[in-house]
């Protein structure tokens, strides 16, 4: 992605985020100043992708520490918790969301007076931010060793720049594979009902000159059976440690179904704010979201007034579908997660 | 479907097609005078659906008979058979659309005077017609066998009355299942690019009172994995005889493996018409359509400038994914349709 277009960014007490619904059509910013204007925009998916959540809610516990008037740690602590909770509440599957909060809250708990607070609270933040994009190029570098010449790469939703502080996940592996002049082309699947493969991954990939084709998500499994894809690549909302269980964007468990089938790999490229070494899959709380966002496309209405509609936003790929997770620490297997837990 | 509403009708010496591109909007009926009109309305599927599409390329027939000033036979034959070329030129996939016009030139052929062949012509095209109604009947007779009390049905694009001259290939299984009054619920996935699911299957269903909910296509495997299918039911293009290879609409394969990794029974109707005695899986053409299609939804457009895109309109599905096919002469593994051919 072109440097001066920026997933989010810190600019003295407001956040600056991409509003990631006018893409690719237009590129327009959103100027935020406080935790609750953050959590909508996390809400309404102006931001989106579990890493660029994370930061994103970091980002408004900055807000509210930067702009407290608050004279006493107490009080301070208080409003803090406050934007946790509200933060907390805007998206609930992606792990990195929960995990970045509690981060900056431990910063903020730490901290002996208000006013080291407020300072600890807004660095904190802006490292999860530097942090993320130094381990989304990490694993590009894990990633690309498993990616070859010549190799059709199946990629869903956008696990890009745009879904993370910058460079991507999935995209991340991608971009360096590309960078060390591997030859290899993308198929980009357009990931409905909210279309981000088709509005934000080619947006991302053509920026880059990084060859790609569009298909509908109904389209890889006959892509896979021509021969043309050779890697499956997705980014990651929330992993379960104990079992390796991965938790995407809906879609994902398809294409890892499809990916067996015809004996192709399937690699999972998220940091470890992603993995939850806490819950059983069965815990998680899969997000159902608006009808309407199957119902209408760009306002349009494509469906009969008065239909019953489905819309989980993610679904869950056992392990045994999952051939490598990579990660910032190095590429494990879905069932070596749990050793990382225990190591730190 | 409501009585009043038909897919297509002959109304001496005009062809009237209900236009699909209008629903769930809006019932608008085309009326068509020549071969040419309705090859036009099969290229851009006012009409589709291979049983459809047979019964409409026959009517172009009739409407070339039926208007034809021709006095000798030999001129009438000339000007069938410059229709038959057009009309066999607007779509390459399914196969009814081959043996409807096969068969009409079949009778003209046979015909000894102009006159002789153009009544024949005209009541060949309709008996194809009332046959196709007659054969969906048994389909869902036949297949109403296989659906149990209870069950979840996933079906993708629409093999309802809308794709037939009547009742359904898919849809009429669900529609026989339902009237014995089996309590079965419908999942119909939206069907990008053109989301024949949405518009077409839900509509259909509504108006029958058919239980039904409305999924995006990559929903369909996790829907499985939560126990909610219990069957997968789809129409046809194309079956391969020699083979029992099944081609249909774009995503029928990878619904096909999801069923096949789950242990769930996966279905296909479609009347012997459908049936390819003669082909190779590797001679069929896989219609690739405008990349428009998946650009554009309802004229609003989903993907940046400049983007390749892949758009086929079919997939194929090899027959160890296939559990039946329900033909309106029973009920057959995929590998016993050879069989059939030799026997009829």
């Amino acid at each position: 992605m072109r440097s001066e277009v920026r997933t989010i960014a810190w600019r003295g007490g407001v956040v600056e985020i991409l509003d990631q619904r006018k893409l690719p059509h237009a590129v327009r910013y959103l100027r935020l100043k406080t935790a609750r204007q953050v959590a909508k925009a996390i809400r309404d998916m102006a931001i989106r992708g579990a890493p660029a959540i994370g930061v994103a809610a970091a980002m408004g516990l900055a807000l509210t520490a930067y702009h407290s008037r608050a004279r006493s740690r107490e009080k301070l602590l208080e409003e803090l918790r406050e934007s946790y909770m509200v933060l907390r509440a805007s998206r609930p599957t992606a792990v990195n969301l929960f995990w970045a909060l509690d981060r900056v809250m431990r910063v903020a708990e730490s901290s002996r007076a208000a006013e080291e607070a407020r300072r600890r609270v807004v660095e904190e933040a802006l490292k999860i931010m530097e942090e993320d994009i130094e381990a989304n190029k990490r694993m590009g570098e894990h990633g690309a060793r498993l990616i070859e010449d010549g190799d059709g790469i199946l990629t869903h939703c956008n696990a890009g720049a745009l879904a993370t502080a910058g460079y991507g996940t999935a995209l991340g592996v991608i971009r360096a594979a590309h960078a060390q002049g591997k030859r290899i082309r993308v198929y980009a699947c357009e990931t409905r009902p909210r279309l981000q493969g088709a509005k934000l991954t080619v947006w991302e990939l053509m920026q880059d000159g990084i060859p790609v084709k569009l298909i509908t998500d109904n389209m890889a499994a006959f892509l896979m059976q021509r021969g043309e894809v050779s890697k499956v690549i997705v980014g990651a909302d929330r992993i379960i440690a104990k079992t390796g269980h991965v938790i995407n964007k809906i879609g994902t468990l398809s294409h890892a179904i499809a990916a067996k089938y015809y004996g192709i790999s399937f690699l999972v490229a998220a940091p470890t704010s992603t993995i939850d070494f806490e819950s059983r899959v069965e815990e998680v709380i899969i997000e159902e979201r608006d009808p309407r966002e199957v119902l209408y496309i760009d306002g349009r209405r494509i469906a009969p007034e008065g239909v019953e509609v489905w819309n989980p936003a993610f679904d869950i790929t056992p392990p045994d579908l999952v051939s490598y997770i990579i990660t910032e620490k190095g590429v494990f297997k879905p069932e070596e997660l749990r050793e990382l837990g225990s190591v730190g």
